[in-house]
């Protein structure tokens, strides 16, 4: 932590603040300046970032020097962590995952029809939502237990792992006992309560990225799911909100490298959220898997003109097979494989 | 909704997408210009836009004509709502409401204090967390039931109305048990069955606004409230997220008006989120009253060096006093009272 | 300056750097944490500005002290500039000055007439765009300089100081021969050359912010006209970018004061091209005022409805008047005058 | 154009805009529905842009339905733009185009030392800026006429195209006197004088997104160049202004997709720009050529701890080299070439 004093800072002020940091139990180290002086602060930052130092008289500005993260740091964890998903997929090492299904589960047929081809595709996760964060509170909010029971028979008929969202704290026991991944969606980055609670379980969870959170706060909110104890947990860039209008979200392609550089965890990016149009995804997967994400979330629909939501930025499964072939090219030139 | 099509569109698309309408129980008014021939469609919009028509063959673009809120707008209710906190305080008409006190409630005797300092310069509302939203899981997480029993105390003792955050579903009941109104969190403001929850309760409900929310947005997660039963919402801007960073969060002033227009729900400001600063606070707060607000809350520490949280933004009460001296007199110019 | 190193940072590493900075002429301080080792520099920060200290081997991150700017700083100049506009108007004291009229120069018959009527309404300065910046090249571009002599002839005429937008360095000359203050638009705030050109003469300027910058870089280009010799700038704020729509920009209102704290120099708003609708602009308006701006330049056309540009942002001289006199008041209590 | 009415707009109100509509030449088709009425108008919108109607009594929203650009357009022109960049380097069809080079041209020697590196990794463009947009008035601005001269020399005698930046409309003919391809800033994509100036030329414009620009109004700028009679335009995606900090810029990566949808124009990336960080450029310029980007634009320079700007974000040449030979097989397995 480093403190920038005013240039009209007083003995008395500069006393005050040291004291303060010395009672704190940590060393000051003063440096004064032809124009500032300023206060370096030795020892653990953590017990600084709450105080609020700015407040001290004399204080100009407070700059801390650490990340505020700890356990999700590269610093912490030099190798990039593998996690495994059930059914031997493991995600975060040589091999990227690709995860795929419906927005919605509407009925277990039309699941099963929409597994089937994912997984023809070369999909080893399925994808739906049972219970379904919508903006309007008259829109269909998702078929609950029934949608995880479906999710659960499919996934296991066709040997697929599943992930699914869960939005309540009061769900973590339900749906961790029929899904092999929780997903926490955007909406809910910074829901503590349920980010603790899925911390306290042992099943992966995809953390999306807030649409208005930095890339560092999404590693804060990891923190919360490993400081629990839980540390299998995969990131997920979806786009953040911008001024741009042509596409639903912008894709922070540049999350993946900044993730990488400063975490051991996976991440993945969600091109269907991010542009919100179908025609857009298939590029924004591309450039997803060049950049070196560690697989994919993509909404497929038999039916999109059907679907209950997302239909507009659903692929169908002759498009997403196109995809994926494509897909698999660019993994293996780029050393990885699908 | 208007259905723009390609220019290419062909007759067939054109009569799939006609009958796709009249399937719904809807008109479609078709309507052929130089460029472009358009759908008019005719009826109630709810059952089109879950409906993807993006997708379907021949369409460029859906244009929805309606807002997508109904119980909250002010086409509903033409009247402003007045809303009891309770004590005999109401806000939303002629009376400008001060709602005030220390981010965090960390004792009995520093709430006390502060307590009776903001209740002299004005304010009926007393503030306080009990359960706080921490971007650090290592953070000091709030004092739970024993920081609302310390809430009410103080409250009755000193007569004023009080407000605390409630961040999980599972709370509402113990909550509301203490507090007068309950607060839900800008990262809770897309929390749906957090907001289903306090729709199901009578009390009064402080939405703040998501920091990358739009009114509209903001708009919407009322409207879950107001759907549950209960009327008696209060919207708060207290900034968004942009590029800027002088302040903490940009205050969106603009949304006073925006709100005002589009819904007859009362609307205050937080300008000790929205700045970050204490310093900045008194400025935001005449713009708020100035412009029409129908209050403010506003974070007060009678010792904000040793503020557990948002110390930096905390006025102490001799400035808060000269803050409402000053407010007061630009309320009543305005035609109004604090 | 401070320079963090990485915890793997060697000997050699540091040396080299340490010796970078000796090289500079600038004395570094070496600081040893039990996490990070850190280097203060002491000496003029701009030599390192722009050193890409960041590419050294061994460096984690470098974090400026100091503002980038100099002569537009409270530091450089403690008091308030006051700004002579001519016809005897000053801004930047205890007046506060209106400056309205048309966006665009249309004919002189009608600018005659509006500028009547923000006249006698209390405005002192007439503005009025003869070269208009246009997103499309088909739109009408502005009468050029017949505009700029019918802005002159109806300033004289009423009395009224005018203020006219430069669009290209080449115009400095005839612009700068017509008009009492030279307005450079959002879209210019970093179009150095014309800053440096309007740094050459003495004429007032209205610098506005670019809707993507931070307060810190209109003061950068606010730099640029002082260090060219012209300390005539006045700032203007009239709103920003974001991701809300209800609104053409969003108004951040804050920067009154960020601004006021940073810098010496006399700040405006423009509530017109915030709001993007006529309807908002009396309240954010009064916002302005209670807040502490020094002035508002605001639209105002006699028939919005054939209005060539911005007529919907436009007020009618009747909604301007109303507005002005309850401008005058909330003024008088903020103890300034209109 | 559609004009929404408001529930509670007159008859006579309605035949005020009809009215409107008809003497502007244009046709108004009448919809009354079950909340609202609306009027779609026939015949060229561009009429109606310019016409606020959003004033008008009685109106509620006016909706465009045509995209405002014209020449730029896939409509207008269905195949890709294929432009000549001269010394038989084209771009926009199947080769992929890199420009590489320094920021700044310092001085003849390290320009030319640079460009065999470049050369030699498969970079057909140099880059180097003679007039640089520095946000400091301290800052250096650049070697002006001796770049220029620099950049000639050395482009000649390696057989590079050159590209460099023109800033004011008073140099298009001095810095066309010498380079290849002329640059379009950021900060001056609505510059539109400067726009008018190079539509005069037929050199080739690197035309770069303006920070707070959507993909939209860069081709609304475009429009201005091919609207003066010079087809050939380079779009440039460099990254947009967000609120995520990791990264200078956030890449929009979904850009390419967008503006090769809605536009025959060829679009590079400047990874260099939107990173701001060399160690996230490799990653950026793969992510590009994946997705179908047509060339890309990348800082490189051999002393990065000597340049004189943004030597932070500038690939070393082995770096270079070695990206280029990752992209080389991207680009072959995507059906192009580099």
């Amino acid at each position: 932590m480093i403190i920038v004093l005013r240039p009209d800072a007083t003995e008395e002020q500069i006393n005050h603040i040291v004291s303060k940091v010395q009672k704190l139990g940590l060393t000051p180290h003063l440096s004064r300046g032809t124009q500032r002086t300023i206060i370096g602060v030795i020892g653990p930052e953590d017990v600084l970032r709450v105080t609020p130092l700015e407040v001290f008289p004399g204080v100009e500005n407070v700059i801390p020097v650490l990340a505020p993260f700890k356990l999700v740091s590269r610093e912490f964890h030099k190798e990039d962590s593998v996690i495994e998903l059930g059914k031997g997929i493991k995600i975060g090492g040589n091999k990227i995952v690709v995860m795929a299904g419906p927005c919605t589960i509407e009925n277990i047929d039309l699941l099963y029809e929409i597994a089937k081809e994912v997984k023809a595709a070369g999909a080893t996760v399925l994808r739906g939502g049972a219970f379904k964060p919508r903006t309007s509170p008259y829109s269909f909010q998702g078929l609950g237990e029934k949608g995880l029971q479906y999710l659960r028979e499919v996934g296991n008929e066709l040997g697929l792992v599943t992930v699914t969202e869960v939005m309540d704290a009061r769900d973590v026991g339900l749906v961790s006992g029929y899904a092999d991944v929780l997903q926490i969606g955007c909406r809910n980055m910074q829901n503590f309560n349920l980010l603790k609670e899925v911390g306290q379980i042992q099943k992966p969870v995809l953390l999306k990225r807030g649409m208005s959170s930095t890339v560092k706060e999404m590693l804060m909110s990891a923190e919360y799911i490993l400081a629990g104890g839980n540390f299998n947990v995969i990131l997920c860039e979806r786009g953040i909100r911008t001024f741009e209008d042509s596409t639903r979200n912008t894709l922070d392609i540049s999350a993946v490298a900044v993730a990488k550089q400063l975490s051991h965890l996976p991440i993945i990016i969600d091109p269907s959220h991010a542009a919100g149009r179908w025609s857009y995804v298939p590029a924004l997967s591309k450039a997803a898997i060049a950049c070196g994400a560690d697989g994919l979330i993509v909404e497929v629909h038999s039916h999109p003109e059907e679907a209950v939501s997302d239909g507009v930025q659903s692929l169908i499964p002759s498009n997403f097979m196109k995809m994926m072939q494509e897909l698999k090219i660019l993994a293996k030139v780029s050393g990885r494989e699908i």
